[in-house]
């Protein structure tokens, strides 16, 4: 095929652990079918507009530069969270974007996020098809939360869930230690989706009774049921763990992270106190039953986990980097490449692309029939689901005990 | 050597990520020398005193569980935390003790775990002497804190130390993603001692810019000094990532820690709220200076890695296991099984035993000449103390996508 311009490729939104082995797959596959140039954005369409990019080949060198690029975690291009306007003719974010792709020869633009980034992918597409622009937009999924539509799932999932049922197995064991009652409450990330948080469910196995309790934000919270609930599992077992998502909340809409600050304290330095809905639900728990309670917040290393990834993620990743040059190549413009499952077992997984105006701003949740009927754990149908995401891992590149990473000095 | 009884072994005190691989010594070398029976108590001496324990060898059954078992994070026979009381003539806890103990036909008592540990044994010991028991009680050096005296460092230490760097380092690359300022306070274990703080140091290398300051509770800490420095280094670059002990105190003994909850603000339980030192001083940074600032707790994590592990540690805690057995069959008693460094460069450690006595109950803290004169970082002599310590890894053991480990269901 024949290839008209160059390439350019940015990183946008929340970091998550494989988002750089997307920036490997476009970088190695536009190399290999034979692009002039590819550049990097710097901290994506925003600090592109300020006219910060790179020469991605003057960074990255050789096939190790390329293998230590997946194995970084966190953009190695750098982010932004940056919302275009509206494509209208004669919009001067949009002049000026475009301006500077032309100055760059671009022919093919590959945006790597979630939700925002479609969202930014769709606008460009629509605008260059006002001013009758060749160039080709193409997204490329990326975010832990896994909640683009369409696709199976996104790159980065896999291994945030891995990350989680892996310390998630840790946790229980530490928790069983004492003698004693106890109960663990770890808050996973996930605002409006709870797909990160059912990853705790894949802890259970014939090593490890896993969490006895799972709570998503599809299903409205009640804290006094909650507190039920223990006090019955007390009667059977000493140490429970409780996976929660951030984004519980009552049926009325109150987050339960905003309980606490109801209250009107403040710190020393004026402002409301948020102690997070796992703290509160512990202290909850310490106050009404009377027993030792802890929150764990599993926190940004969900996110940033590279020494715990997902082969089949990072694979994955690799390959919607790669599908996403083929089809921009192909002229193919205003898609995203999709996951397709062809079959879980044994798992199966192609690429494809399908239009971004039909994915941007669409948020999937956990359909509720993955989740029980008590609303406190997910289903088998959930389990195997996701189980294929977490398997295999890769080799660490580990230099003086600790993995290794490459960056980008400019 | 003759053989005089069985062996029993207990783990006390908080889960280490490498606890089971001196059990694992233990247990090896006592079962490959001849010894007839090897039980473990559960739940440490508070549990063995109800009479619970078990017979090692109807759990670990092959060379391949004793893989699992070093591999398996926090506590196998489950721990405790309990105070012998002095040991006197007539005493009831140390008849009882030693009634079950003769019953066993126990001529060796094994005990791994801190400082409260070899309190224990300490007192056995002692106990023995005064009835002209024969048992033998050594203690075998366990925690992620590095606060035992004698020994060059505890096995634990370095697989939380690896950790701690690891995760510092994909936190860094996560802090630098986006192009605008903001602070990352890491809070790290240690009320009294430093050295787990310390480790952060680490994550400081050639594709790492590391940690800008790391406070320990070995010198006083000061809020505004803190953050003059912070509005200093602002001066020069945007992302600052800080590492702080929990344990961090002011001049007059105040833990930063509670300054918050000094304020009267209680829960909706009425409880005191506690933030956490490293809250405080991401509240205090939002505040004073205005920038975005978090504060991430590395919490339990940090004791119950195994998917994280040094191998250096890892085969250091199965030699202390195996060289308190040796000892213990020489007719050694009342002492600790400690690491001897003969070189940092190449590194070589020896086991050796010690008089307990002379241990329990000392904390060994981070010397001042190993922190800067300023307070707020580590020197050389520091970072070439550590590293040796967190080298290499150990194939993990993963069953359908998670580390597997072994469990003890009597």
């Amino acid at each position: 095929m024949e290839i008209k311009g160059n390439v350019i490729v940015g990183q946008s939104g929340g970091p998550t652990a494989v988002i750089n082995s997307s920036l490997a797959g476009v970088y190695k596959t536009a190399k290999d079918k034979g692009v002039k140039k590819i550049y990097g954005m710097r901290n994506g369409v925003e600090g592109f507009l300020k006219g910060k990019y790179v020469d991605i080949s003057e960074h990255i060198k050789s096939d190790m530069d390329i293998e230590l690029l997946k194995r970084t975690p966190s953009s190695f291009l750098g982010s932004c969270r940056f919302k275009l306007p509206e494509p209208v003719l004669g919009n001067e974010t949009f002049e000026a974007l475009f301006k500077r792709l032309n100055e760059l020869e671009i022919g093919y633009f590959f945006y790597i996020g979630g939700n925002d980034s479609m969202d930014t992918i769709k606008k460009l597409s629509d605008y260059a098809q006002l001013i009758a622009s060749d160039i080709k937009f193409i997204g490329i999924p990326k975010t832990i939360d896994n909640d683009l539509d369409i696709t199976d799932h996104t790159p980065g999932y896999g291994s945030a869930a891995k990350y989680i049922a892996s310390v998630t197995k840790e946790v229980v064991r530490d928790g069983l230690v004492y003698d004693m009652e106890s109960v663990t409450i770890l808050e996973i990330m996930g605002r409006n989706a709870g797909w990160l948080t059912a990853a705790a469910a894949l802890a259970k196995g014939c090593d490890c009774e896993g969490v006895d309790l799972v709570y998503l934000p599809e299903v409205a919270f009640d804290v006094d049921k909650f507190i039920e609930k223990i006090r019955e599992l007390q009667k059977t077992k000493k140490s429970i763990v409780v996976a929660i998502s951030e984004g519980i909340c009552l049926e009325d809409g109150t987050y339960v992270a905003e309980l606490s600050s109801q209250l009107g304290n403040t710190d020393a330095f004026g402002h409301k106190i948020l102690t997070g809905a796992g703290r509160y639900l512990a202290n909850a728990i310490t106050s009404k039953i009377g027993c030792k309670a802890r929150a764990i917040e599993f926190n940004t290393l969900q996110r940033c986990a590279a020494h715990m990834v997902s082969r089949v993620d990072i694979t994955e990743a690799f390959q919607v980097g790669g599908a996403g040059v083929t089809a921009a190549l192909e002229g193919k413009t205003g898609q995203m490449v999709i996951l397709k499952r062809v079959s879980s077992e044994p798992y199966m997984c192609v690429t494809d692309v399908y239009d971004v105006h039909k994915i941007a701003n669409v948020e999937k949740k956990v359909p509720r029939e993955w989740i029980n009927e008590e609303g406190n754990g997910v289903t088998e149908a959930l389990i195997s689901y996701v189980k294929p995401l977490i398997q295999a891992e890769l080799t660490q590149i580990i230099v003086d005990g600790l993995p290794h990473h490459i960056v980008l000095n400019d």
